[in-house]
């Protein structure tokens, strides 16, 4: 791991300075397309390309369960974590339809679910359309078993990574162990690296988990420093008095643990989860790679904290999607130094911010690359006022 | 334009219900994909279609030229406005690339350019790839003047509608008379019911015309009832000196003209411009036909606040595209109370924002069609907490 860490570099300066010289010749008043020339400059930067593409995009959503959910902190039963899981394969979640939207794949990795998807990581969803074999290993090359759903949609590609079988009650000891914790990211890690050999360009990240804005929580406050209750949020959208109880939870369960703020991994051991670990693992993968890599809302953004705390200079490689309507959302982001991209009041996740967000760094790299300059517009430059 | 402002209606509550009955049955938490969920009911409402489409999308680049140029109010030169319109039917320019992205088209409305761009509306461009006849009416769904640029990539369709050339100086007289200010608007209409019977299904505004955000901040002033300082900044980048400079004219030209605050023809055609009244224009003929309007930045929402003032009821059929950079802008949204969709730091006009929010408003179309219900995917509805 420290060896891998050490191949983490900070984007070199140069680039952004290339780039923005580029977006300076082009036919519009300096700076005036504010953003989308950040995004540019930084996807040069990261890639170390003056022309870089953007072709192949993967979304990863993570699914893990979370046995705090037996302490009444979600407003949806645990089941929900698997039946989404089906439903992202079918084509039918809000992921998947953003996915399309943005011209990104979606790729659903069971990480940590409290279900047993089959063997080899075969899976049979109850209303598939067509017949799926055994998930082939994706370095492979092999089988792809996207589906195409009633509408002739496309669905989501399931990836077997099982860690564990959901968490356990953090409230009554830690989520995981550390070593469970370690091969979380390792997950991430194997991910990132597939993808990156496979020639994706771009990676976002997503989650489903009944109950992770719990944990979430949990990680926000021990490590931005903020109170648990500075932090915690309504979730999928529980009431005043299931709030408070998940306060009280979160502050049990980080009583009972102590997990150490200076230990990132002992965090997500003690009060992270599986998705949350798989997510900071691709981040650092990501990075190591050099891809830039679009971080979702609150459960992403926990996950990238944990990231940035094992190496700051990931952030160089992230951009944050959105502000999400999830309170707690916004300290983390200001912990890792990161402004959102969109503010459109989005508390879904899965990766939906995220793809959302793709669309607009797509437009920063076409206006970069597409725009004619001055010169071959033959349009006059600035006045000296 | 009594008898058709008065076929402008509210939109209907009863289907912004209908559709989020719909929204509420989809695999997600109640309200979670927050403003996607707005876009998809007010589509909704505004066609009075519960299955909207919107595959056929235009925006609307009115150029015009400002005599209050020669005050030294911008930062480029007038020459600019002419050599930014061929910038466009070649593709060069921002709004090209982002509409490309957005899957629109791009109109340009000569409508009141300082350059006479040859009879019957025909065009050459200095730099055209494919040789072009006369602009054949659009009515007559005959001649196709787009231009295909260099790099295969789709340029503009040249409009010719000149109402004048250029305004005058507005320091030292009005900037058109009220009759001009009125074919200015009529140009707008025109172009709504042109486009609505050919069936687009949402329009965008944008503009072109060197010195145009003098004309908008006196427009704000006047209409918001704030000073001209609090609604002037730098447009597209002048200093500090130019920038008093700029103010003191917007100053000189309403103590001059005196333009009543209670007839937005009469601000329109003393402080105004011609893209401005042809955007008004074009807003209120979207609302008679019922289709969506994406208002882009500072330019575009001056033109939507005269319709507004105009005709209250054609707020309904608004979109604000995002919050420009330009100091001012807030105070006309909030006038209208439109809250925008996005926050990138832009303040290049001509539609670029407007494109990019066109995106966002599709996803929504797209989460509300295209999702799966909680019956249709098997996943369980909400605990009673």
């Amino acid at each position: 791991m420290k060896e891998l860490l050490g191949k983490i570099v900070s984007v070199n300066g140069d680039f952004l300075e290339r780039a923005q010289k580029r977006l300076d010749s082009l036919t519009k008043p300096l700076g005036s397309l504010g953003r989308l020339e950040e995004f540019a400059r930084r996807l040069v930067a990261i890639t170390e390309n003056t022309t870089p593409v953007l072709d192949k995009k993967v979304i990863f959503t993570f699914a893990g369960d979370h046995g705090v959910a037996d302490e009444g902190v979600s407003a949806f039963p645990k089941e929900v974590t698997k039946q989404m899981v089906f439903n992202f394969l079918n084509g039918g979640a809000g992921i998947n339809v953003l996915a399309r939207h943005a011209g990104a794949e979606v790729v659903v990795i069971d990480i940590g679910v409290d279900f047993d998807f089959g063997t080899a990581g075969a899976y049979c969803s109850p209303r598939r359309i067509r017949p799926c074999a055994d998930n082939t290993p994706l370095q492979s090359g092999g089988h792809d078993n996207k589906l195409i759903n009633k509408q002739g949609r496309m669905g989501g590609l399931f990836i077997s990574r099982k860690v564990i079988m959901g968490t356990k009650n953090m409230r009554k000891g830690p989520a995981m162990t550390r070593e469970e914790a370690e091969r979380c990211i390792n997950v991430g890690i194997g991910l990132a690296d597939e993808y990156a050999k496979k020639g994706y360009k771009i990676f976002a990240t997503g989650e489903m988990g009944i109950a992770n804005t719990t944990p979430s929580s949990a990680i926000a406050a021990i490590l931005t420093g903020k109170s648990v209750s500075e932090v915690t949020g309504k979730g999928t959208g529980i009431g005043d008095d299931a709030l408070r109880n998940k306060i009280r939870v979160i502050e049990d369960s980080i009583t009972l643990n102590k997990p150490d703020p200076k230990d990132p991994v002992d965090v997500l051991s003690k009060v992270g989860g599986a998705e949350i670990g798989g997510i900071a693992g691709l981040i650092i993968g990501a990075a190591t790679n050099r891809i830039p890599v679009v971080i979702d809302g609150f459960i992403s953004t926990a996950g990238a904290l944990i990231a940035y705390c094992i190496e700051p200079k990931t952030k160089d490689y992230m951009f944050a999607a959105h502000n999400s309507v999830e309170v707690g959302h916004k300290a983390m982001l200001e912990k890792i130094g990161l402004r959102p991209i969109l503010d459109l009041d989005l508390r879904l996740g899965e990766g939906t911010g995220a793809a959302l967000a793709m669309i607009m760094i797509d437009a920063g790299l076409k206006i970069y690359k597409e725009m004619a300059t001055f010169g071959e517009a033959g349009v006059a430059a600035k006045n000296q006022t």
